[in-house]
């Protein structure tokens, strides 16, 4: 964390003064909660209640502005209306305050009035040195050291016990669902933050600051958005350094409008699968139940990514436990039964277990064998993971749950207990013994999942210049924002990526000596639905044909497009491959640079197919992108097909990926589609293209 | 219900005398429990003990044999090891038992062996005139009459109240997590069932005795596989009639291994698919989570099916809301805003609503509206249910639910509170009140997305005989269990589907005249893989050309398969259509006759793309199969490409499923494909095909 961000850590979570600005002695009003439970938590530093009309508060001096308060003040929690809050923030940066918490609302949330006042208080501050947290949030808690900086109620109305579960959201009423529920569940915290707006403070920096405090264990983040990706990934990049898992909760899964783009890339990927591929390619585990959220850390505190993707469940009760593997059958993990070892040394001790991927000893059958099973399990090579489940002995001899369980689990492998019945009293045992309860058999799944999806953050690949150079140098060398067909696929090829072997002809007399089979088409920046408007034509064959379609579309583009600059006609070759893929780069305003392969045709029109990484992608990438898509299986030797040239297909989506190296000027969106893949050792060629900057 | 059900009903549920046999007085044992809980429960019938030792257990006359005890006795609870059961099912037959409720294991549940042995009791017990439920179940409670005959740990501990849930389980150990479960939700129950191995009643019968119960208002199932689809399907029907819902969870949506089939249809429709296809068309609800199957029953009962899909939602906590309207997103249900008259009926209140599809206000924001909002979204036409979801309030102000809620609504229209934070009174607020309360967002979603997609059972359609009685006494009048191409088209032609035009050619002499193009295929009804033994030559153009092929296939066929039946070469006009689809046919052993329209070609091999129903259909049902295949919507006017015959393909669905009404002899399996679909106007026509009897 650079120095600079720690000192103002130190000033969020641990300021040796607090100035309220709004506060009120009025117990009936919001905005007297802060001073509250300040004083309530015995908050060791000095509290400067602000407030015009008043010289004492709650026992506290109060100064009519804060520039009038005794500094030096490390941060203000601000409270007033929107229109009052420019002056404020002009006090704290006269009183040279370090982090401004903006409680109050009616800013980008509202819409373009709103933005705007947001900009204006964000110019205001970084002008002035000052860091924001929000507007629109409800504050924070430093649980850690005592330290409640928020209006929240429910903060005031419960005892937060301190341990290692930080939490930041972005909506501020799920603070106190998350904290409520957590709590339910024996959780201990260290930081809470709403963050609101993320006018200045952003999710991403505020996680660096939590994965850096040294009381927290586990990070759990409720998301509407992602407004603070490349700060979120180095966050989540040093979480892993130092062992400390992030949890995620988006919303946003069901989003159906998709980005408005220029290509089809922007159309097919949503900004959910982004964020997926971002989380997973950072090292995020991502949830997608909220229990999970509340139920997951115990599983993955203080633990690494793990090596496979295999657990194996045992249980009391069939049906508990079958609703779980049937469950993670469907999210596609990998349910193992007990290896050929475990079930030869176990016949040994007279415990006979089946091949069923599910081992299931009722608790009545054979004492003791559900622990000696459950020993063997956790110290085993053959799974990643255990999930126990429990059967009415759970609600009926809650203790039981020490003897079958704790007392003989060393913590060496996760493990997630399910308990079928209704079950307070085992759960309270497990909660309190920091093993992982889960309540639902939805919830105990979709944790394991996020687990054995887990993976560690990829190394930043350091890429030679040379790969890139001469795509930069002809991108500089233009000044065009949308680059036409032509000069598109000159870059491409400068990436390393076949073009169409087009000419460009001015008029119908440079197409003489063309025999063709040859597509005609119009050339010009400024029209887009070639084919729709007839300007495309394919299969042209002999020279004069050639000549005189060329004249044609020439004639009927300066008819139909009066306005649009002719670059003349583009004559290439036909070409033809054993399948056709969209292959798209996009700068998301999210994510950040994405590369994306999905199907061509009309039929991927009707039925979306494609996956997406973060860019630039390596060659193993590019080719686990290839494995992805079920429909490119038809070109890695399917029913006797014809093979086609996968290794230059993943060579083309790693060479297009490395757009996101050029920085200046930097390609917002490049497409090519179609990219026709040819037979094996033929090599792909791209038929079209476009880039588009600015 | 038929008389004889009834009367079964009677015995199983309130029997005048119970023999338990293998009772004993050792209280340490499983099979004590059976008498304790019926002398706990005050049971005013007579309680026989049945043991070879005893002449008293815990204070009743015990007796040998049961043919030694004093009759009539209508219910035995037979306890004894398999190996003893062939013998006591004897004595209950002597005795003139009714119902046999087998808790003994060792059957069909242990492999080949306990299945004889199962069969074996079965055809006992047929002979006899006894009923029976299990083997491996743990028996039932009739909690309305205070009848417990189990053997269920869980039945014992607790104390069941009595109310209008019925329960019936495949799996016995979800018994109790779902009556422990329930419970904490403040539910109450009329009949406990678990139903074991369903050698005699099953799940279909048993449901339909629940549904006659008087104290029964909604029936919840858990289900492992359907092993009495007839039943349940006339049991749901009936359930609708009397207004009960029947909600089931079941297991298996991740089955990974299909059905192992002649044809594409069994490889491309999964069991749970069918399963799906079961409970939508007979008007059971269906619940993805296990929170939902405890939690919707408040929702639905004394409710019919609602006409739409709409739900609004209404919250005080941005986020808490957003996960559900998020997660209904996903599930392809509508959550719409205030209607236009809605929204300027509020405004003259004070009450301002955007656009939003989320109605988000605020507790603090003016007290009274969302109780407002809530009574105008309830008696609103323009929505089908109601979210309310709770913010920090639940928690800190749980009898504000009250006033919120309660007291103003009324019942007109169902509603779903989730609440946010962890808000155990709110929730048995509502509880008492008996409205619908919710734990979780996934829940909630499940809840209302099952509910949104209920529909009544279909009507049974009378189909005249005419439409398909050639087809059965072409049928009838074949003695292969598997047709071959030409007999399958003849029997499709029948049913009103065009056929390729093919003629059978034993001797190349026989195809002079033909020019073609056409295609030249072996005609055998052994040889199953034409393409890939290069039995099927295409395109084959002139009269010389034609007669050679024929003679290479007819030799090429006897070389390669000596042993296979040649009937001749097929030789069939070449055909064309804008598209190929597969057309599936087949009775699956669980939910019985089904008809399946598949994409056709290599991509839909790489990606299923299917939908089914239970055959027959009706053109309707038809038409709405072609709508849910969204590569078909290339042939509905999609980006100008050419229209295809969907009424045609409505047809051949329809013509297809008209196999179902075929009894005697019955087609087990059918399939045409490929089927073209040609330009609209121009029909369909079915290229290739088989059926599959016995």
């Amino acid at each position: 964390m650079p120095a600079r961000l720690a000192e103002i850590a130190e000033a969020i979570f641990r300021p040796r003064a607090i100035a309220l600005i709004g506060a009120t002695p009025d117990q009936a009003k919001n905005n007297s909660r802060a001073q509250r439970v300040l004083q309530k938590a015995g908050y060791k530093g000095r509290i400067l209640p602000i407030n015009p009309g008043r010289s004492e508060i709650m026992g506290e001096t109060a100064y009519p502005d804060i520039r009038a308060a005794p500094g030096p003040i490390d941060h203000a929690f601000i409270m007033v209306p929107a229109a009052a809050v420019p002056e404020a923030i002009a006090g704290c940066i006269a009183q040279g305050v370090k982090v401004a918490t903006l409680y109050s609302a009616g800013f980008a949330e509202m819409g373009a009035e709103g933005r705007a006042a947001q900009d204006h208080i964000v110019a205001m501050a970084r002008a002035g040195g000052l860091r924001l947290i929000g507007p629109n949030c409800l504050g924070l808690v430093n649980v850690t050291d005592g330290v409640p900086i928020t209006n929240n109620a429910a903060v005031e109305a419960e005892t937060i016990p301190a341990g290692g579960i930080a939490v930041a959201s972005q909506s501020g009423s799920m603070m106190g669902a998350l904290l409520t529920r957590a709590m339910a569940r024996g959780h201990a915290f260290s930081k809470l933050v709403s963050v609101g707006n993320e006018s200045d403070l952003g999710i991403g920096e505020i996680t660096e600051m939590l994965v850096e405090d040294e009381a927290t264990r586990v990070i759990l983040l409720f998301l509407e958005t992602l407004r603070d990706a490349p700060n979120l990934a180095r966050a989540a990049r040093r979480a892993h350094e130092l062992g400390k898992p992030v949890i995620v909760y988006k919303l946003g899964r069901s989003e159906v409008g998709r980005r408005i783009a220029v290509s089809h890339t922007g159309a097919m990927v949503g900004a959910d699968e982004l964020a997926a591929t971002f989380f997973r390619e950072n090292g995020i585990l991502r949830v997608d139940t909220l229990e999970a959220l509340v139920e997951l850390p115990r599983l993955v505190m203080g633990r690494s990514p793990p090596k496979g993707r295999r657990v194996s469940v045992i249980t009391g009760t069939g049906g508990g436990a079958a609703m779980i593997v049937d469950r993670l059958g469907s999210l596609g993990d990998e349910v193992v039964g007990p290896s050929p070892e475990m079930q030869a040394r176990l016949a040994g001790q007279g415990i006979m277990l089946g091949d069923s991927p599910l081992i299931d000893l009722p608790m009545g059958g054979g004492r003791g064998h559900y622990t000696t099973v459950l020993q063997e399990l956790v110290a085993s090579e053959h799974c990643d993971a255990v999930v126990a489940v429990l059967g009415s002995t759970a609600r009926l001899r809650p203790t039981q749950v020490n003897e079958n369980i704790l007392d003989v689990y060393d913590g060496s492998k996760p493990i997630a207990v399910f308990a079928a019945p209704q079950a307070d009293a085992a759960l309270r045992i497990l909660d309190d013994a920091d093993v992982a309860g889960f309540r639902t058999p939805e919830s105990c799944a979709d944790a394991l999942h996020a687990f054995l999806n887990w993976r560690a953050p990829a190394a930043p690949e350091t890429i030679p210049p040379a790969l890139w150079r001469s795509a930069a140098e002809r991108l500089a060398a233009s000044v065009a924002t949308t680059l036409d067909e032509a000069e598109a696929c000159a870059v491409f090829a400068d990436l390393g990526i076949e073009g169409p072997g087009s000419r460009i002809i001015t008029s119908p007399e440079e197409a003489a000596g063309i025999e063709g089979p040859v597509v005609v088409k119009i050339l010009s920046p400024d029209i887009l639905h070639k084919t729709e408007a007839g300007l495309v034509r394919l299969n042209v064959t002999g020279a004069d044909a050639i000549q005189d379609t060329v004249r044609d579309v020439l004639a009927m583009a300066r008819k139909t497009f009066p306005a649009a600059r002719l670059r003349g006609a583009l004559v290439a070759p036909m070409h033809h491959g054993l399948a056709e893929v969209i292959l798209g780069f996009r700068r998301d305003p999210e994510v950040g640079p994405i590369i994306m392969l999905g199907m061509g045709g009309v039929l991927a029109e009707l039925r979306r197919s494609f996956c997406v990484r973060l860019a630039p992608v390596s060659l193993a990438t590019a080719r686990e992108m290839i494995e992805e898509l079920p429909e490119l299986r038809m070109l890695r030797g399917f029913r006797n097909l014809p093979r086609g040239d996968v290794a230059a297909l993943a060579s083309a989506i790693r060479a297009l990926s490395l757009l996101a190296c050029i920085d200046s000027p930097a390609v917002q969106e490049a497409e090519i589609n179609p990219l026709f893949i040819r037979p094996e050792g033929q090599g792909v060629v791209a038929v079209d293209g476009l880039i588009a900057r600015g």
